[in-house]
């Protein structure tokens, strides 16, 4: 039940932005293997964008080049997605969600408790469901032929259906999860798309879920920007 | 640079509270096993809340117990910690902290860098260091004797170190990720600590950094805070 007194909570994550004019930029990739097409990371980033109607510059790297020592400086780790707004720079799609919510006010529910749900969700989806999926479904992509690949899969395919059994739990009777349609929801379908593989294919209900937002207008447009900045391998060509 | 059109930047992450009163619970261990203690992840959130001034009740459980329906109604995952404050319920301990932060105007800068670096890093420990280094020192553990585990080790072992190497260069003639004391530091320091083992150890400057965190008055007293509530073993007494 929520409470006059409790409207405190979390208040302002979400906020008008007294600057919508500070220019966005994020940076994606100009060529990346075909099997990871749509499945980059820039995805959740630009899904948010579109659902909020913002414009933004893209700053485009080789994924298979080497990051420069300035990329670097951006995006600790050398990977997509790094966002500079204005004259802030920031990095990790989560905190990108969060800071574009706050920016505009929207994409998170006012309400304490759902705004709560949606910020926990947020967090869950990258620190407590997305670790296992990944091991269990990128190990075979990418170790299949070695021998321990099996039972890390057999191991991390478990552990993943708890995780998404609390999802799922979670979900029941609604289209989103904190309520209204969220940055959770971005993060939790690309991260159950991504990821998912078999053991989202054992909760009917979670590939429901992903295709509701896969069929939103702000997903779609997502997917048409990142597809209209990838070229021809310029180092094959 | 910081200027002042963009102080909008993720305002209103940190807050002061309009209601101190609202009483804070966390969910925490009645038993663990001893290999566990000091690990749990209710450490990071009883260190911001020690940091912070605020007390708090404990909601205990039995670490091999079965979780109880009305407490995956609070935990989906049946971890801990959960964390109720005045009406409100939240879960997953990066959430928990940003609002505890956001709650009390504290542990994050105000400057809108250094308050990004500091949130994108709390998304980093969790999302991107925690994810390899997790399967690189906890499956010698768990699944130390199957055979699998070595070839798990090693890649993810390997991958660890990038992403470590990343966190390094960051900190880099800083004491604090973001310049001062944060939340981030919270998590990093509670991730490196719990799940670093080896690779952690060829980083000496991540080494000294994780001592830094744990040499704090509020690391401190959320150890004892968390031994206090531990008891003999109900079942096996």
């Amino acid at each position: 039940m929520m409470q006059a007194e409790s409207v405190f909570l979390l208040k302002g994550v979400p906020s008008m932005s007294d600057n919508q004019s500070s220019r966005i930029t994020i940076s994606a990739f100009s060529w990346i293997p075909d099997f990871a097409i749509g499945n980059s990371r820039d995805i959740s980033v630009r899904w948010a964008l579109a659902e909020l109607g913002l414009d933004y510059d893209t700053h485009l790297i080789h994924a298979s080049e080497p990051r420069s020592e300035a990329y670097r400086g951006w995006q600790p780790f050398g990977q997509v997605p790094a966002m500079r707004d204005g004259e802030t720079e920031l990095f990790e799609s989560g905190a990108i969600l969060l800071h574009l919510a706050g920016r505009e006010g929207k994409l998170l529910p006012t309400g304490p408790q759902a705004r709560a749900t949606a910020i926990s969700w947020l967090f869950g989806a990258l620190a407590t469901i997305e670790g296992p999926l990944r091991v269990a479904t990128l190990t075979p992509l990418f170790h299949g032929e070695e021998e321990w690949s099996h039972g890390a899969v057999e191991k991390y395919s478990a552990l993943s259906e708890t995780r998404l059994q609390g999802l799922s739990d979670s979900l029941a009777g609604k289209d989103w999860i904190a309520g209204e349609f969220s940055i959770a929801d971005i993060m939790l379908v690309y991260v159950l798309k991504t990821f998912g593989g078999e053991p989202v294919m054992k909760f009917p209900d979670l590939v429901t879920y992903v295709e509701r937002g896969m069929e939103r207008e702000g997903y779609k447009r997502a997917i048409e920007a990142m597809e209209a900045d990838l070229t021809a391998d310029p180092i094959a060509a």
